[in-house]
C-alpha cells in the first residue's frame, strides 16, 4: 500500500506506463479523449521488450515503474502495455488499492465482445501476452461461448520500431501471420473464421493499414488504445477526477535509457514531435 | 580488479557471454574449434536486446555479466556479443587485467581486412554496433585507406529469433537492407561497391543463405563467430591455457530470464538441443 486514502486531487497528472514507445499509441488516444488532462509517460526502455520475458519478471518490472510514477503524485495509472496489463494488473490493484488503475486488456476484450457477431475472435499480441492467455480469459468471461484464437506476432514489434509499416516486408509478414486466420481450417488454425481481430499489442496500431489489407474489409479491427482511452475517461468521470481547467504542460516523458532513440521513434507512435532534451532519464 | 595474478589452470572453463541467444552461434564455432574445452555460457535474457541501448548501460550490464562468470572460476572470457564487445571491451580489460578477454569485433575486422581486395567493406550490425563505430575504427586501424559503410539491420535480429531465416519475409528484408550495398551510388549509399560483408551481429549467421542470395557470389561474407573462435584458440595457446584432456560436461548454460525460451530458440542457434531444465536462472 503506497497511498493514504483515496486520491481526490483532480489537478494531478495521469501516469501512463509502457515497456517502451508502444504505449505512446495509447497516450495519443488518451490525449484525443482527454484533451484537458496532464500526462506523465514512463517508458522502461532499458529493459524492453517485456513481451518475451517471464511473468514474474514482468510483474517485478511493472511494479517498479508504477512506484516511480506514484512517487510523482499521479491521480490515476494507465498501464499502456498489453504484456504488463496481462501479467501485473492484479498485483498493481492490490498494491495501490486507492489509486485508479486501468490496463489495456479489459477494454480491448470488452470492445471485441461488443463487435463480434459470430463469436469468433482472433487476438494478436506478443509472445508473453498470447502465452499468458489474459485476453482469451477476459473475452470468455464476457461471452463464454466465444471461440478465441491467439497468435503471437513478435515481428510486428520490430517492424513498427523500424518504421517499416508499409511495403513488401510488412505485407509479407502480415500475410504469414494473419492469412491462416482468414482461411477456414488451414493447418493448425481453428476452422472458424474470426470476424473480429484484437490488436493486443500497443505497437500494432502502427501496422493497421497493412493488417487491414490482409484480413479484408469484413473483419472488425479492435484497437485497444482507443478503447482504453474511453475506459479511462469513464473511470475518471465516475470518481470525480476529471480535470476542469486546461493544463499548460500536457505531457512529460520519463525513460530508463536512450532519450534520443525514445524521442526519435516515439514521435512516430505519438504522432507529434518529442524533444529529446525533455525526456528525463530515470533509474528503476 | 577481480583476479589475483594470472590464471594458470588450463582445466577451468571458458566463459562465453552474450545479451541473449545470439552468442550461441559463437559458442557453436568455439566448440568446433576447441572440442576439448569446457564452456559456461551466460545469456542476459532479462535485459536483452543490448543493441538498442546506450553505451553506458551496455557497459554496466556487460561488467555485471562478466563478474558473474568470473565468480564461477573461468580461465578466459569470450564476449560473444558485438554490442558489448564494441562498448565494453576496454572497461573489461581494465577491470580483469589478468584474465584473457576476447571480443568479436577485432577478429571480425581482421578477417575483413584480409578478405577485401578493393578495400571497400560493408558492416551490418545492430543500431548500437553501427552507431558506436567500433568496426569502422578497427578496420581503418588495420587498413587506413579502407572505405567502410555500415548499415543497422535491426530486423534481422527479430527474424533470427522468430526462426524466419528463409522465405518471403527474410528475402524482402535482406533486399531492403542490402540491395543498396550492391548498387553503386544509389541514394545515400556510398558509390563504392563493397567486396566484403561483415556479419557484425551474432544473430546474422542464421540468415547467411538469404544474405548470400541478395549480395551475390562475388562478395566475401565474414562471419565473426568463426574468426573469433580461431582467435580464442590462438590466445589460449599463446598463454598455455589450452585444455589437454577431454571434459565430461562440455557446456553449461546460465540465463537471467526465461529458461524455456532460451532452450527452445537457443537450440536453433547452437545447432543442437538444449535441455531447459539444465539452464540455470541467475540474477545479475
Amino acid at each position: 500500500m503506497l497511498t493514504n486514502g483515496p486520491v481526490v486531487d483532480s489537478s494531478r497528472a495521469i501516469g501512463v506506463f509502457d515497456s517502451g514507445v508502444g504505449g505512446l499509441t495509447v497516450l495519443r488516444a488518451l490525449r484525443d479523449e482527454l484533451p484537458r488532462e496532464q500526462f506523465i509517460y514512463l517508458g522502461d526502455t532499458a529493459r524492453l521488450p517485456y513481451g518475451t520475458k517471464s511473468a514474474e519478471t514482468v510483474v517485478r518490472y511493472a511494479l517498479q515503474a508504477a512506484d516511480a510514477l506514484i512517487g510523482r503524485g499521479i491521480k490515476a495509472l494507465v498501464v499502456a502495455c498489453n504484456t504488463a496489463s496481462a501479467a501485473a494488473l492484479p498485483s498493481m490493484r492490490e498494491r495501490y488499492a486507492d489509486l485508479p488503475v486501468i490496463g489495456v486488456v479489459e477494454p480491448g476484450a470488452e470492445a471485441a465482445v461488443i463487435a463480434t457477431r459470430s463469436g469468433c475472435i482472433a487476438v494478436i499480441g506478443t509472445e508473453a501476452t498470447v502465452r499468458g492467455g489474459a485476453y482469451q480469459r477476459a473475452i470468455c468471461r464476457r461471452r463464454p461461448d466465444a471461440v478465441v484464437s491467439a497468435v503471437a506476432c513478435q515481428m510486428f514489434v520490430a517492424l513498427a520500431e523500424e518504421g517499416w509499416t508499409s511495403g513488401a516486408v510488412a505485407r509479407a509478414t502480415a500475410q504469414r501471420y494473419l492469412a491462416p486466420l482468414s482461411t477456414p481450417g488451414s493447418g493448425s488454425m481453428p476452422a472458424a473464421v474470426a470476424d473480429t481481430l484484437v490488436l493486443g499489442c500497443t505497437h500494432f496500431p502502427m501496422l493497421r493499414s497493412v493488417i487491414r489489407e490482409v484480413v479484408g474489409d469484413t473483419v472488425t479491427i479492435v484497437d485497444s488504445a482507443a478503447t482504453t482511452a474511453r475506459a479511462a475517461r469513464a473511470m475518471l468521470s465516475e470518481r470525480g477526477l476529471l480535470r476542469l481547467d486546461e493544463t499548460a504542460a500536457p505531457m512529460s516523458f520519463l525513460a530508463t535509457d536512450g532519450a534520443a532513440r525514445f524521442a526519435a521513434i516515439g514521435a512516430r507512435f505519438l504522432g507529434c514531435d518529442i524533444d529529446s532534451r525533455a525526456v528525463e532519464l530515470i533509474d528503476l
